[in-house]
């Protein structure tokens, strides 16, 4: 049996008795393992699918995306589950396609430090992997340790260092993909350059399995920094955050590798946590936070950057503490701060999550607004036992524009998602920003999409998705070109 | 008349006829000025328009595209015709909208170093703005003083500098897009990361002007280097550049911006050639040279890095001589040995250029291939005065992969072209290679697109440029999914 994949099914579902006979030999699993793939790991969305399948190959995903063609069956694609707008669950009887056991390494170039591979392979495995030929993956983000690279891919994830390497648009050298109907587009090129066509990879960047299923990526991997180091800054503002990445940018240059911020609020839940025990490197509390991360290739002259930065912001008195990491300890310490901030918050109560993108001047305002709106709506700062709103924290990635902002409240209620939709969405179109920076639409904003896009472009989104999926089968009721 | 478009063109054109009255007062030029727009800058396509157009803006554009989409006539799209496969000008009589007119800095963000500007900009004139803000344009080519970053971001020119800064797919943050309807994306965001919907911006970068003509562009410019440095190296073998090129990563690391090969041939040509005179930099001759560019941030850690390196290279014997550019002349000096070779080549007689991408081990066994191939059709090595092939020349972005390949020839002639075609491109395809790394397909590539692309990816493509150009009107005749 070990050659097919692995359905998981209640007997009677529609897909199980379209199998021809020849693939009855499917593992069919009981009804009770499915829950762990109909809900999201926030609890927040939770679907009704009475068939997962966990294909081991391309060819054979291809036959089941074949028969479920034919047969008009909705098709979720899932890979570490670790999304957070509801995109990579059911939403009523899909199908799941689920891609954990595709998850082998095809090949590695150790010359041109390019990777091939399956698409349900874990992140943090092939960063471990490709580590000890002295590259690291091009992306790094909290659910490193679940998430798979297609799932990645399929989101366009950002993360954390962003900054340096960029986006999967640029480090994504191919993809094999299987299309609703069953055909495969074996692109799994590990050219860094080809200009031949249009550029297809490139939609499946981000589409969110709306449009195929990844099955193979090709990626290119930077070299590993020899050296990496790791500061810590308490700050009195934002305005002072902001002023701190100019002079970090200046000093660090291209070894800056992460230029992160947390706000007092953030950061005090996550001191105050139970989930985990964290040390707070600081005597005084502080309004601003800063992770500043450099990795290089000459630790002497790394050393010597940061420490040139160090003298000028503190001669400077833009920063009014700060603390540098001096071993992998240390530097693992001040990450898991920034890195536990999600689990943390999921502790103190249920978390309604805004990934936004905005001008860098303007990222705190928008934190500052939400705050307000919730103490208008009086679901904040009414008295402690009685708010809805339990906290609102800011957090993000300074250099790409990326704000956080995290809502913990007492229960998915429609007292604070009331509060704080559209409001948040209005306030990042008037500053023509993003309502989704890096987690994408999700079902959480597949109607929102007006907010950050012209009616052109959507015409367009809608017309390249029929190209296709012309029967919509694909993560229907979700991401805007299922849906309308 | 200021406010309106040129209309070149002679009076009977079929355009001109059917722009309704109010628009007649557009300039209409003399028949002769159209030559310049006909003819692509080698000499080698020529096409036939009788009308040229130079919109102002994307709202003149959209006015002319739906009055072309009408009355089904077909368009060119032209921004600096320095395109080098035919893609840039027309093959009968189609419509060329030449973008020169609109060439205007719209907005500048001095903290994200984010440019908004009309596609016309000249490309060295956008670096030269934005380098008195102290950043630098992601990318470099030798047609930098004419070519439009409109063309660059259609062809998605990579260039010089492409190891560093990475691909256009990663830097362009936004396009504005006349469609051939008439309707306008108005795409120029200035987020860093946005994944709201499709990213369709990706399928403009790279798509030669078959499915919109963009009008503005919107990129992240990376900050300016404080320190460059530049070194030339003369090497006995193709297999000691590939290990130099190891060991230059290892020592420069983060500072490598460019890693260039010449080989001899080539190499002598420029130096030989009576278009500009070169100083050779090298007593000896070598069978290849390398072009080792560093730009950082801290000049005396550059100085340290490029000194060990040297260090190591003499040591280990892997170049048998170097030179190290001692100041800015020396550094444009060396620079233009290798920016220069198309001219010279282009002096010599009628070039062939190839533009492929292999794996970077075999990169220059294509050149040995084909310099045997000519010999073996007894156009190259007969005798000096009768060889039908001047040169044969191998350069390119060693780091890429990426190898261009020239053969200067007495003429455009059957006898070379039956030569190297499809020699070239089976060899290519034999290696999973791309026959076109940068230039793209244009006319020249239209048909041998299956060299490098399955058949699901081409059927893909064809089907997603009548999603956008449903009568085929924009640049027929080229690039694969017009033609069939």
């Amino acid at each position: 049996m070990e050659q097919f994949a692995t359905v998981m099914a209640t007997p009677k579902t529609s897909l199980l008795s379209t199998i021809p006979s020849d693939k009855a030999r499917w593992n069919v699993l009981a009804a009770e393992e499915l829950d762990h793939f109909n809900m999201d790991w926030m609890g927040k969305y939770r679907g009704k699918s009475s068939c997962v399948i966990k294909p081991k190959s391309a060819e054979e995903l291809s036959a089941i995306m074949r028969i479920c063609y034919e047969n008009n069956i909705a098709i979720v694609p899932q890979g570490g589950n670790t999304g957070l707008v509801g995109g990579s669950v059911p939403v009523h009887d899909e199908v799941v396609v689920n891609l954990s056991s595709m998850n082998k390494i095809r090949s590695f170039d150790t010359m041109a430090g390019t990777l091939v591979c399956d698409a349900g392979c874990i992140l943090e495995v092939l960063d471990d992997y490709v580590a000890n030929e002295g590259y690291m993956m091009p992306l790094d983000l909290g659910a490193k340790g679940s998430c798979h690279i297609g799932g990645n891919v399929a989101a366009n994830a950002g993360g954390l260092r962003f900054l340096r390497y960029g986006s999967l648009h640029g480090s994504v050298l191919g993809l094999e993909v299987v299309l609703p109907n069953g055909d495969i587009i074996t692109g799994l090129q590990t050219l860094r350059k080809d200009n031949t066509g249009l550029d297809l990879k490139q939609l499946f960047i981000g589409s969110e399995g709306t449009l195929g299923i990844i099955t193979g990526v090709s990626i290119a991997t930077p070299p590993r920094p020899k050296s990496v180091k790791l500061a810590m800054f308490g700050l009195d503002s934002y305005e002072a955050v902001q002023q701190t990445f100019r002079t970090v940018r200046k000093y660090c240059g291209e070894i800056l590798s992460a230029f992160e911020f947390v706000d007092a609020d953030t950061f005090n839940v996550v001191m105050n946590s139970k989930v985990q025990s964290h040390k707070n490197p600081f005597t005084e509390p502080h309004r601003m936070y800063v992770l500043v991360e450099t990795s290089g290739s000459n630790k002497e002259h790394d050393d010597e950057k940061m420490q040139l930065l160090l003298e000028e912001l503190l001669e400077s008195g833009l920063i009014s503490d700060g603390v540098l990491a001096q071993d992998e300890t240390q530097i693992r310490a001040l990450w898991a701060i920034r890195e536990n901030i999600p689990e943390s918050l999921g502790h103190l109560g249920k978390v309604y999550k805004y990934d936004v993108s905005l001008p860098i001047e303007k990222m705190y305002d928008l934190v500052d607004a939400v705050k307000l709106q919730c103490q208008k709506h009086r679901i904040l700062g009414v008295s402690p036992g009685e708010d809805l709103v339990l906290a609102v924290g800011g957090y993000g990635h300074i250099g790409d524009g990326n704000l956080h902002i995290n809502v913990a409240a007492k229960g998915y209620l429609a007292e604070v998602e009331n509060a704080l939709e559209p409001f948040i969405y209005e306030f990042v179109a008037s500053v023509r920003g993003s309502i989704s920076a890096e987690h994408g639409l999700g079902l959480m904003k597949a109607d929102k999409i007006g907010y950050s896009k012209d009616l052109v472009s959507i015409d367009c989104m809608k017309r390249i998705k029929r190209v296709f999926d012309p029967k919509g089968l694909l993560n229907p009721y979700k991401y805007l070109p299922s849906r309308n």
